[in-house]
């Protein structure tokens, strides 16, 4: 049986497990590509650190250039995390005229045109299924099988860290803080779960999606995000109340021929598969002229799931089939001009919309009033006794109608100078397709 | 830009779709595929007949001689239903040189290995994603994308017709009868829906993916299958009290190291994905070993969505894509043997049952003992009080813990014999996994 040689750089958690798929596995993968993938090389700072797998003697090296001075292996694995040295590390291995796979989304998000644009130009390929949503192989879904279709909307929960927070923030009524401790203390977050909570990650992990659906080229820090740090446990008790439930969300979505994206928490009517997707999960809604709606649900991270799509990737590589969707794709080039992905003000939507008031008489009518003034109509309400006769203010939950960003603004700004308005309006679109 | 020579035989609902996908949306195709898809030649019986579609001229004609004899015409989407002349067709078209794409489920599930065969001696390709759940590409993600697993299961609601009629009888109280009455008027069931209702059709598509997860050999009328048509609503009822929904289920999984496999009505906990699929909708779940649940949800049939994956057929074999899956694969082939997939007596399972019992005492404890005697362990059960005096049997429903499809088979026969049992058992399994 024919042999493709193939090399992994970077053993973390996701190398580990796609070393022990490429050892213990071999028949398997043999019997998918018709060959046998060998595993030659393993690149790691430290070859002497105890490892996960048991690895046969001499594959570990701490020196790259066995790998890129090698003439036999074709694929490599590049699966070390951030932006350098893996940026470095990827270009020598397309100059030594190895096809690449990795899973490192920043690092696509960052530097995709750069990297793409190198691999053409010296006929090598780059795949990265890994990248996004780890075991739901959505880029191959939407890049190969939806390609007869006009993509129209790509919605989707894209951070699992952040679903499990909110999760259970929505079912045990914890804070954000507590709930974050709790994501920590099961391994969901990390030490430091910034780029998970603020919505980095995703805007990331949508940047690379609204490319392939809709050749949308934007650097991720454009996308207007919100993250879940600010999320309050009363607004998700207020959303199951109007029987909604808080998702974030990375929205990417053609309106009137213009590409629109966001991350934000957003509100999903209850039994709508995305509303019911708990904990570390991933799922993505697409939506295509043709095929209608198809909805993805899987394991978003993760060692197996993640190596499950690395070694796809290295499968589809080893046989050919990268070569030809990434000739074809012409993905990423720095001669694609950049889009404009901001929220124009007639973007159509609903909204989620909370005020802390003084309660007393005739506040209703006139927030009421100023949102009519801006033509925004009022689906439902909530405003609720005051828990104690101490409190001086409540909240007021209203729910609008279909409405544009630029009238919710507008009417925020002016519900703003209300003397008797305590806080800032919390304001979250409704998901409606 | 290069051109790749389609042609498109048969112009059934499919086929109209797919016409106007390629006569529409050609620069879509060329974008994806690098190249135009250019249909040259539309195969039909009666090429007079009014079309839903804008056809040039010259496109259409009646005789197939003028699609084996073009040589510049490379793939032919096969879309006439039915085996014969379905096969002949086929047949045909790879002996004159020509890559096949087909929609067509029952050719492949009867002719597959001699089509197949024939295919690789000829050095040509067969794809047929349109042929399992429409919309859904699961045979690319199961083919291709989820290669690096060993696949642990596949569940899968594969019939959109039987989904549309269940979904009627639950939610509206409606008899089987009523339920497809209503289907055949929004036309979503045919004039003769037997074949969706009998469990067939599933069965059909089941035999396809079980086949590409496991390398199953399995004609369709082998896999044990049980229809909806004997469904009552008053399981869907009970179903609903303890918790769970009814649904045609296509089920093919490893139980130690052999393929079982099944299409029956079976219990699912509400909330769970597959439980909660409404209408004519299609969803598969498929576990690997590796990437753990990944769920598929979308339109399992219809013009457009079916079209959609024979348009990303024939994108991939312009491209070459199809060809390094299918010589890789080795899919169907007469020299594979047969899987025997029958249910064997140590298959563990979960069980609902029903019976029509006198309404007297004792009847609960002797059944429960004859139960216990074959280790049947109760989860629930339910047997309400009779809704008139005049009535003599009531319902009497229990759900099992584990057990084996042995130990029920043994028990159900001696509760048979009971004299104050009225009916057979109705006898549903529950998805455990």
């Amino acid at each position: 049986m024919e042999k493709t040689r193939v090399a992994i750089v970077g053993m973390g958690t996701v190398g580990t497990g796609v070393a022990r798929l490429l050892l213990d596995q071999g028949d398997r993968t043999a019997r998918h590509a018709g060959r046998t993938l060998w595993l030659e090389k393993i690149v790691v700072r430290d070859p002497s650190k105890p490892r996960d797998v048991d690895l046969p003697a001499g594959l570990l090296t701490d020196n790259l250039d066995e790998v890129l001075q090698h003439s036999e292996i074709e694929v490599v694995a590049q699966l070390i995390g951030g932006l350098e040295p893996a940026r470095t590390i990827m270009l020598k291995l397309l100059e030594s005229g190895k096809n690449v796979v990795t899973a490192n989304k920043a690092l696509l998000a960052e530097h995709g045109a750069e990297l793409f644009d190198r691999a053409r130009e010296l006929g090598r390929s780059i795949a990265f299924e890994g990248a996004v949503a780890g075991g739901i192989p959505i880029v191959t879904n939407i890049g190969q099988c939806l390609s007869a279709n006009q993509i129209l909307s790509v919605v989707g929960i894209l951070n699992g860290t952040s679903n499990f927070i909110v999760t259970a923030m929505a079912e045990q009524g914890l804070s954000a803080e507590e709930a974050i401790a709790q994501a920590q203390a099961n391994g969901y977050a990390e030490a430091d779960p910034t780029m998970d909570i603020d919505g980095t990650d995703a805007a990331q992990k949508l940047a690379i999606l609204a490319h392939l659906a809709f050749g949308a080229r934007v650097h991720w820090s454009e996308i207007p995000r919100t993250g879940i740090d600010q999320l309050e446990p009363i607004d998700l008790r207020f959303a199951d109340e109007l029987g909604y439930r808080v998702k974030l969300l990375g929205v990417a979505q053609l309106v009137d021929d213009r590409v629109e994206m966001h991350v934000a928490p957003t509100l999903i009517r209850q039994g709508r598969p995305l509303a019911e997707v708990r904990g570390a999960y991933n799922a993505i809604t697409v939506v295509g002229d043709a095929v209608g709606r198809v909805f993805y649900h899987g394991l978003g991270a993760g060692q197996m799931p993640t190596a499950s799509a690395v070694v796809a990737d290295l499968i589809d590589t080893s046989v050919g089939r990268t070569q030809i969707t990434f000739g074809n794709l012409e993905l990423w080039s720095d001669r694609t001009p950049t889009t404009d992905v901001r929220a124009q003000r007639d973007l159509p939507g609903r909204y989620y919309l909370r005020w802390q008031v003084d309660d007393r008489p005739g506040v209703m009518a006139k927030i009421a009033g100023i949102l009519g003034e801006h033509s925004v109509s009022i689906a439902s309400v909530i405003q609720h006794e005051a828990e104690s006769d101490d409190a001086s203010d409540v909240p007021l939950v209203i729910m609008t109608h279909q409405t544009t960003e630029g009238a919710i603004g507008d009417a925020l700004a002016a519900i703003h100078r209300l003397p008797f308005v305590r806080s800032r309006a919390v304001k979250m679109r409704v998901l409606e397709r």
